[in-house]
């Protein structure tokens, strides 16, 4: 029987041990998920919502103890934890709202005409997903995080795959859910857990699962995402992943270079550098400054990383070598926490000519380490921008005066190969809302139209259907002409 | 140089011949259509509708010699060739419309609160698209159908493939595509054609296309997902395949059963049974009446089928040996035109029991073929159709009186694995309008999310981007403050 190990990153301590699921036991979590299907389907939206907010109170009363559970695992800290527990209820919350108002069910109703019958059209959910959340964000990206609560939203069952970096705190997360969404009146198997490397392979490819969510490495989405396209029946996979996320300075943004080191630094040691938004690389102006104040405000902060995980810490530092060998210069280094999972924090500096197709400078180094990435002239930056991957997002840093002449035309070509644009604000913090986007072009993630945070979060676990001269007794409710769920709709072509 | 040849199927004779695009020729036409993308990107919806209602004006202006010429390359008729011109032409004025109302924009604000800054989201169009139009459907699923018009309709341009069923057709279309999108004002580059399968191959593979709509079989739909999925940057393609559309009656349905049968017959015998739509199965209750009626109905049809290519005719004789061979019998049977790609009508027979994981009965036969499948009881019904693959479509059959007691059932069910059900009303045709939905679980397309036909269409060629606290003047058009589009728009959480 094999089990995953807990470490407490701190020390580098066991913290304990679970044991993994067998090949029976995930085909039991899964023929459960299939079951309950139905019922999660049918279920209003407001019924949906109640069970997610009897999951949001279940965190929020037990906040303490999850902080502290997730600490001993992570080693991100009380306080950090603690607002993170805040943050996953709040998303059940807004995820359980955005359900009830409707819009994602794409209510469209065309009359018959002289050409057409009568059709409405209205999304219904995939059926089971399978949710692998990250090592970086226990609570919001985790086994009760963004994925899990959308698809429950739209009324998907959840099974999801414990995290080996905080496993005991999935087990107890799961333990919680389960609670609540049966005290909540949630059909049994609505959530379950796996728990193990191969129960998670098993997962992707069990017939009952119909999509899959992921936050993590490349090495790791794009795994899942073979697996998934090897199946008999393909399934969708929302694999979120991230690469480098560059921020561009102009020429004008020297001026007050000062405050823009001191956040770059702010931003990308945030959580360790241990961010899918870290913005890995400055494109500045070429000169040296830039490089020097971006490691006097290193030297300043003097942060003490340590890392989610002894793999983590080991790629970080050998993130760091290979850079080097790529051409960076080492700018400036802190030391890390010194013991346990701890990693040293490194600015190092790159010109642009560097950035040839297959430099390690285009990937993503996990971690609290940044590249300024020096441009001559503006067609050297652009040349530099061209070079690298789609991101996550992409920053433009101005003169901050509201008018700096070249901001304009780097947005433009920043939004070609991101997901999020900001202007003259870090791209470290993700906010849950209508209007975001959490994703991005290829590789930063396998399905660049769809983002894991924001209520469009929900619309990667439905498909639509079409319903055709179908008298109305027999449409699915949202769909009905009495409009019971009073879901937004389009009425022949106008939205009402 | 290799070539594509053209041949009538009335004869099977030779009727032309165009030289296959050597790879220079496919690189220069993607970068051109690369080069257009920024202008047809920033082009308003309004700029962009007057390019497709010019396309649009050029098919209705040359009708007769279009009509002419796609019924010597296939043979449907010149009465159904007009219609569909006309239906092509008022396609591209559809999505043109649909560009101009603005909702596939998603523009949604929110703005800055305590916890989150100013966000914008607006979809931007991902870049040129490769179309493989259909060979059944030369006009309005070919090289300017609904993908092209689509895309066309959100700012991508279009690189099409030749057809080679209707390969003078095609590269006439494009002729006069492009002489109308340049009179009109569109940037050079906007519609390009290639010719050949290699040609085929390296538009897929080229660097410069972002997406790729397909229409046809499974075997050539899945060869072009797999290889973009082999891509460096791996892009989205839009496969639209189909399976076998089963149809499914009630017991009650046996008391009009001279109805059912007439209009199952001309369902699948429409068009020479060339449509991705048509109904391949009647799933009808045991007792040898409901295959005889059908088998009746078709005698008394007596359709001449002449198929759109020979290895098409080809296939569908050697379809029916294959569904002999996996268990069914034949009922009735009809011979062709006689001359040229001529094939048989077949109707045949077969226990529920015979559909078995991997039996052809569960894949589609193309062309004038269906098979009348027998069930004892409704669970023995509701097995057969969960062994069936996603469809397109699904159909239930009523005994008409709106009251059906195993309607409501089986609406529900045949949604789970179809993108569109229709109650006593043949799938067959796919009408253009906001809420048709042409699309369906795997194997049916490669994106069961998707719609290649209706106003959803548009969104298979975007990808949201969200801009924070970028300001109002650095945004696209469509989503400044000042709504110079005006599309509707999300604020605040709120549909405006």
């Amino acid at each position: 029987m094999s089990t995953t190990v807990s470490y407490r990153p701190a020390d580098g301590q066991v913290a304990g041990a679970v044991e993994d699921s067998t090949p029976e036991q995930v085909a039991a979590v899964v023929t459960r998920a299939a079951t309950a299907a139905t019922a999660t389907a049918t279920a209003s939206p407001a019924e949906r919502a109640a069970w997610l907010g009897a999951v949001a109170t279940a965190l929020t009363d037990h906040a303490e103890e999850l902080a502290r559970l997730a600490d001993t695992e992570t080693g991100l800290g009380l306080v950090r934890l603690t607002g993170e527990v805040a943050r996953a209820a709040a998303q059940l919350r807004f995820y359980a709202s955005v359900g009830i108002e409707g819009s994602w069910l794409g209510v469209t109703v065309d009359g018959a005409t002289d050409t057409s019958p009568r059709l409405v059209r209205v999304n219904q959910p995939l059926g089971p997903v399978a949710v692998f959340g990250a090592s970086n964000f226990p609570f919001a990206f985790g086994v009760l995080g963004n994925d899990t609560a959308s698809a429950l939203a739209v009324g998907c069952p959840v099974v999801a795959k414990a995290h080996p970096a905080h496993v005991l705190l999935s087990v107890r997360l799961a333990e919680l859910a389960s609670d609540a969404l049966a005290a909540a009146g949630a059909p049994d198997g609505a959530f379950g857990l796996v728990v193990g490397m191969d129960a998670g392979t098993a997962l992707v490819c069990a017939p009952g699962i119909s999509a899959v969510g992921f936050t993590g490495s490349q090495a790791g989405g794009l795994a899942l995402w073979r697996l998934a396209n090897e199946r008999d029946i393909v399934i969708p996979v929302y694999a979120e992943m991230g690469t480098v996320n560059p921020a561009v300075m102009t020429a004008g943004a020297r001026g007050r270079l000062e405050d823009v080191a001191r956040g770059f630094v702010g931003s990308f040691t945030l959580g360790s550098g241990q961010f899918c938004t870290k913005p890995g690389m400055l494109l500045a102006p070429a000169g040296g400054d830039v490089a020097d104040a971006v490691g006097r405000a290193l030297v300043e902060a003097a942060p003490s990383p340590v890392m989610l995980t002894e793999r983590i810490a080991a790629s970080a530092a050998a993130g760091v070598e290979r850079l080097v060998g790529a051409g960076a210069r080492e700018v400036a280094r802190t030391s890390g926490a010194g013991a346990g999972w701890s990693a040293d924090a490194v600015v190092l500096a790159a010109p642009a000519s560097a950035l040839h197709p297959g430099s390690p400078l285009l990937e993503e180094c996990f971690g609290p380490v940044a590249v300024v990435v020096e441009y001559d002239d503006p067609a050297d930056r652009d040349r530099a921008i061209g070079a690298l991957q789609g991101s996550l997002a992409g920053t433009v840093v101005t003169d901050g005066s509201g008018a700096d002449p070249e901001a304009g035309a780097l947005v433009a070509r920043l939004a070609r190969q991101v997901g999020r644009v900001t202007v003259d604000d870090w791209p470290t913090g993700v906010a849950w809302t209508w209007a975001q986007q959490h994703g991005g072009p290829w590789p930063a993630t396998s399905a660049p139209a769809a983002t894991s945070v924001g209520a469009a979060a929900l619309g990667r676990w439905v498909r639509p259907v079409c319903f055709q001269s179908v008298p109305d007794a027999l449409l699915p409710p949202a769909a009905r002409e009495d409009n019971p769920w009073r879901v937004p709709r389009r009425v022949d072509g106008e939205l009402r």
